[in-house]
């Protein structure tokens, strides 16, 4: 049943009906009292959401956007930043400095492994001179499944004095994130995630301390640009047509987050992925992450058994099941396969994966009842 | 009945129901098959809008952002830019270079003119050492409802070298726009516009000469860089997550316009622009462009009656007739208001704007029938 596919990748994740039927509206004109009334609120809930005084601007664009936003609004050519890469989108930060022309230093840790927080320390005492401006780094890893403990590193780099450049994407909304708290400088994230609406928009707040780098960037964005955003903020407008349709979307989602509640929210991507990893590992399969504490609370990264191969797998749970997970990337297509469940996910639908999960396996034959017993 | 709300602003524009029903869809997973095949569809109708063998990038952003985009990917800090400034929208561009660092010179023209191509010729002409690398120019100038005629300037451009950057957001998919023929290096459109979809996607295509400056740009755009998107588009597929609500329902869109054939829609818009502009001389209203041979097809702009404020008007027709026109912009604020009839407008909106405009002047003490009967 095409209809009834259920999603369970990192992103798009599944959008609940008030969303999409706020989505099939006409959309309205975004420069009306009506808009701004929305855009008002929207603003205010994000702000409650990234746990931040800051203005939280709202981009039209993927979360990629809002990486380039950070980085084109900060960063001048020949800047030196660290980047602190364990997959594919942690190294996208070094990517987009180094097209902006900055001095990226990588410091790499194995895929599935999160930042050793004493390696950043070790690296950021040997920097006398006060070279390193920034310091790029992930809260939750997707491609691998790793969450690092981000309250720790922002906090060591605070200590050294560059700025913290964080990519929330697929943490805001589902692992807590408390960013005034912690002194996070920059944080970025994306709507198709935590956020519960289809991709399209991407948010950036930043401190008072990247605003003052910002005020000396040169030739920065002009579509992200940092105080066109900020202008308009404090006008509960945006500066260039926004995706209204999507806006008028997260108004729905952003209210629902807050009659849930930002704890209830942070402790259902909790329980979903203790669900998931403790079914797993019930059926006789290894874990990508090992390690319960830094493994993602919204994606779960899976071995696939011994001769069985991972299209199949997920070739049998999109064809029997009409559920959709993702492949390995980039090194590890093929040799993973992950399960996101983040959003608008029940503890319905991670028991309802578990159980196909479990039967697409006994179709390709592997035996996970027999393999249990067979542990035991 | 606010529900029943009807915009005539020059974007956001109304949107076929086969558009809104596709948004209101669970979003499908963008690197899945499916939604490959949507994407391969888009690519080939794109080419067939736009009149051009060469890739057609879609960008998930506003139009402002394929406007970054094609400045980001082209100009270095220094190169020489010339824009043609006519209205708000055109001197976008101008900005957008500035911000680049580039050594922007403008040509300026009086708002509601055309930009007179004997005063571009002669410019270009006097640059004998050929320092002017880029000349930015709209094809509709949104602001005041004024065409340029492109194919004329593009001419001149071609001939003094330089590159064509050509603003098409508000004529692509209503204004012919032939960039192969004519000759266009660079046109830019956005999706809620002429495509008849809400904001949220942009649309860029680039010559060939315009690829090979591109390949000298420093330090581009990480997210809408060139090749990143001529690279997806021909694995039919974007490099970032895209907004696939917007491209599904973009697809709809497409079939619509293929549907009625591109002489067709060409042809509404500009009876379109007839209707309106034979209607509002006929109340005794003055246009703000009183040239026809200028005149947009696609927005038309006009003066209040003596004694009658334009928010007044505005207010009437929203509150009684459920009608959204536009102010002016800028320095036109308050002095005009714009008409809309871009993308999804039929004969029957048309007529019915003039009617509702006529009843909303005479609420307001001006009795259109006396005056044109005073005319004659």
């Amino acid at each position: 049943m095409k209809d009834k596919q259920f999603l369970m990748i990192p992103g798009p994740t599944p959008v609940p009906e008030r969303a999409l039927l706020a989505m099939a509206k006409h959309p309205m004109g975004h420069r009306s009292s009506e808009f701004s009334a929305i855009m008002k609120e929207v603003y205010q809930d994000l702000k409650w959401l990234f746990r931040t005084e800051e203005d939280v601007f709202v981009y039209t664009s993927s979360g990629t956007g809002a990486m380039e936003a950070a980085i084109f609004n900060l960063v001048n050519p020949g800047d030196k930043v660290l980047s602190l890469v364990m997959g594919n989108f942690s190294e996208r930060w070094a990517k987009i400095a180094e097209m902006r022309g900055a001095d990226v230093e990588r410091i790499s840790f194995d895929w599935g492994q999160a930042v050793d927080p004493d390696i950043l320390r070790e690296r950021l005492d040997q920097d006398i001179n006060k070279e390193i401006k920034f310091v790029t780094l992930i809260h939750n890893e997707t491609s691998t499944g790793v969450t690092n403990d981000i309250q720790t590193l922002v906090g060591i780099i605070r200590e050294h004095g560059a700025l913290s450049v964080v990519d929330g994407v697929t943490s805001v909304g589902a692992i807590p994130v408390k960013m005034d708290e912690w002194g996070i400088d920059v944080i970025v994230s994306g709507s198709q995630k935590g956020f519960m609406i289809p991709p399209g928009l991407a948010f950036l707040a930043c401190s008072k301390k990247a605003w003052q780098v910002h005020e000396e960037c040169k030739n920065p964005s002009f579509y992200f640009n940092f105080k066109a955003y900020k202008k308009s903020a404090a006008e509960n407008t945006t500066p260039y047509t926004p995706n209204v349709s999507l806006i008028v979307a997260l108004r729905e989602t952003l209210n629902m987050m807050k009659e849930e509640g930002l704890d209830n929210f942070y402790d259902r991507h909790a329980r979903l992925a203790q669900i998931l990893r403790e079914g797993v590992r019930a059926m006789g399969l290894r874990l990508f992450v090992e390690d319960d504490a830094v493994a993602s609370r919204v994606i779960t990264a899976i071995y696939p058994p011994e001769g069985i191969s991972v299209p199949d797998i997920r070739k049998t749970l999109n064809n029997e099941y009409d559920i959709v997970v993702a492949n390995g990337q980039a090194k590890l297509k093929d040799k993973i396969f992950r399960m996101g469940h983040l959003g608008y996910v029940s503890e319905r639908d991670a028991i309802t994966a578990l159980g196909a999960l479990e039967s697409s396996l006994l179709k390709l034959g592997y035996d996970a009842k027999k393999q249990a017993a067979s542990v035991k």
